[in-house]
């Protein structure tokens, strides 16, 4: 290992700024990281509420990096489908795969975030500074500013390199773009939807009010609600609405009375499970539902970006945190390759992930019409019935669009983008032309094989097509 | 006319600008524009260069709503397809349209531009003021913060609705960005490659070293030069290259030397005709390439973004001015029907406008493509061979995308998309597929026909097959 003595620098300390720090000191780098909030293993941030996210194989590949397996598994609840809530109360499980040791989890953001952190300070080459937010970064002289919440004191620090895990809204990619030294490509934008965080408590025994092992769906075609279960028997519940369009949006739904109309007309199950919903309504802020992507992410071997600070997305794949995760494991395969120049390291770590990103990135926003609206098809439907038979069946063969984004780490967002597009494409285009028969016979091997292999001609095809129109 | 003696404030005298101007003055208003160049009727800003751009048929829509086809079709010189030079210096016309009456046309930007500022100026409800920069933009309050460059002095303007027609760099759509008072999506994105200008300057006799009518290309894959033909005899040449990549990018071409030596290696016969060469290559600047998208344009009825300034894209197409000026036809026959009624016109216009931008700056995107490696490619050659003799034949039923884009100005750049990517995609893949026999015998127009008939059925499959995936 050579010039672990090197300072990195890393601005943000949440999710995947406290698995890169744990790993870079691993590696024996003298790593500093600096945090805007308080440190969270001693504050209440997030003021009682659990917050929950999706965690699956690509995250784990992060997490296996840093041997940390077996304490993260402690912390998931096991989610093997979508459940799905109709206007009636009827449900219906939709599994993610036909596979059965193919599931997501749900994990509690503030106790994988701790863990992470206790783990990175076990490293005495590691330190996290908490309060103190960065408000720019002098990318040519690799120092950046801070501000310290507590004393109110700026200073600046500098590093051999910076690394910016500061999310969303980080301050090195604002210092790219605000300072005019290279053409800087770079977009935001913004869904018609917002998101508000509502919960299901638990019940008087401390148990779940609705069943445990799924993430809950009502889609309503415009919007819809969701539900992910937490350890204390709770389930963080989201409701996804236009700002400004339809009969009911966020603009308009200003009063107890219109809210609680609004669930009872379109959610009346999740009603009843919800009895503080009109105070959650109220207190919990309306949020915006952004994709931030850029290029470059590296300024010369002095500064990166990594994780939603390069590449924010939309929840609607559950992969945000994955994909960040994933970013720390490429990242470290080639600091492996490359370890000593920072240039080399940064500029091939840009070159080879971002196509990946991007992809998630435009896959997040299909999910988020698949969530709301297709889920309820009967053509979608059919569709994920064949997926689920020809997984259950050929189970070293066919992978769905959502298995090879979920459980197959092993080939990139990009790839899987490709492919389970033009499978999706066959598929329902071979429905609606009739050249795969429903009903067909589930027990019927031959027959499943039959439409296995169409199937698969059939996205060769498509595949094929759009290559010689030049489309990818 | 209601409420027309409202104020109008422009910012911006460019191309898009002062049509606008010229036509809220035919309207009545009372319009104020304020441009942060001098009046390039005075000034020669350009130093004596002329740069021209294409001009076709949605442009000169809008120049037909201020009546004034005759008096721009001086300033045109009609090209009727691009001639394509090969690194032997041979040469090969391609046609834009199989019907001979459709050609785009080379203008002088300064000279259209003058032309324009002339005629709105005729209005004695019109004033224009040079040499104020626009600042920023108090959108809430619909004021506008200048600086006059010749006095130094800052003065704030108000207005009854502040249109900005002020390009790529608008300052209504940085006050839009930084002022964070709504959700604003916004992309800036850069091409690989930079452009810089040069010229074919005219003969002893003042005639054209090259044929005159056409746009003129030395494709070569990775990188091209094209020109286009000025009234003086004179040729704009630009040259479109990698900032950083390939065995010759701008970085590299840093010597006298190294610029001849490119040009004698790529561009023989077009160096032969440019001994001025190396003393423009290394006067004039290299430019980036960028697309703008942003969205919402306007700000209740207070302010809206139009032309560049909301939409700027690459120049590929020879759609930039002619999109701008499609925009000002728009936005009229939206005033014509809710005059008065700013806050309906701005949100109307950028609803049925946005779509169609938002195409022509992707289409101008694959064309970065076409013009400097497809057009040299034998397949796509074959699929122009065959488009150009269905237009010569069945002039009233087929049209290619180039076509629909171009002389279709009836139909939207969107649907123009739609439709000229799925002919495209079509013709492609028959060829490859062998569903279309070549050659075959130009002269037989049964056999034409039928090919007519494969093309516009499979079309329709690909459309249907699209529609189907929801990908549109």
């Amino acid at each position: 290992m050579k010039n672990n003595q090197q300072n990195v620098l890393i601005i943000g300390a949440g999710l995947c700024g406290s698995l890169l720090a744990l790993r870079m000191g691993q590696r024996g780098y003298n790593v500093n990281v600096y945090e805007m909030r308080p440190d969270l293993r001693k504050t209440d941030i997030s003021a009682g509420r659990s917050i929950n996210l999706a965690f699956s194989d690509r995250g784990n590949k992060g997490i296996k990096l840093v041997g940390l397996e077996k304490k993260v598994q402690e912390l998931c609840i096991p989610m093997n489908g979508r459940m799905l809530h109709d206007k009636d109360g009827n449900t219906f499980l939709s599994n993610y795969s036909g596979r059965t040791h193919e599931y997501i989890n749900s994990i509690s953001r503030g106790g994988l975030n701790a863990l992470l952190l206790d783990e990175a300070e076990k490293h005495p080459n590691v330190k996290i500074h908490f309060n103190k937010k960065c408000k720019s970064v002098d990318f040519e002289n690799t120092t950046a500013l801070f501000k310290d919440y507590l004393t109110k004191d700026e200073f600046i620090e500098d590093a051999d390199c910076i690394i910016a895990t500061d999310g969303a809204g980080s301050a090195l990619r604002k210092s790219y773009y605000l300072g005019k030294k290279f053409l800087f490509s770079f977009s935001q934008n913004y869904l018609t939807h917002g998101y508000k965080e509502l919960a299901i408590l638990p019940d008087k025994n401390g148990g779940y009010k609705t069943y445990k092992n799924a993430l809950h769906i009502w889609p309503r075609g415009e919007f819809m609600v969701i539900a992910l279960p937490n350890l204390d028997g709770s389930f963080t519940v989201t409701l996804f609405l236009s700002y400004d369009e339809g009969e009911y949006n966020f603009n308009n739904l200003t009063t107890p009375e219109r809210v609680t109309e609004f669930f009872k007309k379109e959610f009346p199950d999740a009603l009843e499970l919800m009895p503080n919903l009109v105070d959650d309504f109220f207190e919990n802020p309306t949020a915006p539902l952004g994709t931030v992507k850029c290029t470059p992410w590296h300024y010369k071997g002095n500064t990166l970006l990594m994780g939603d600070s390069a590449h924010a997305i939309v929840p609607f794949y559950g992969q945000g945190m994955n994909a960040s995760f994933e970013d720390v494991v490429e990242f470290d395969a080639i600091l492996e390759n490359h370890d000593g120049d920072w240039e080399k390291v940064f500029t091939e770590f840009s070159k080879t992930r971002k196509k990946d990103t991007d992809a998630i990135a435009d896959l997040a926003i299909d999910n988020f019409h698949e969530m709301k609206d297709h889920v309820a098809n009967p053509l979608f439907q059919k569709k994920r019935k064949i997926e689920m038979a020809l997984e259950n069946h050929f189970p070293n063969t066919y992978f769905s669009k959502y298995s090879l984004v979920t459980f197959n780490e092993e080939i990139g967002y990009r790839e899987a983008m490709l492919q389970g597009r033009a499978q999706d494409k066959a598929i329902l285009n071979m429905l609606v032309d009739r050249d795969i028969n429903t009903p067909y016979d589930e027990s019927n091997i031959d027959e499943l094989h039959q439409i296995l292999e169409k199937i698969q001609n059939e996205t060769k095809a498509v595949l094929e097509d759009d290559k010689i129109a030049g489309l990818h």
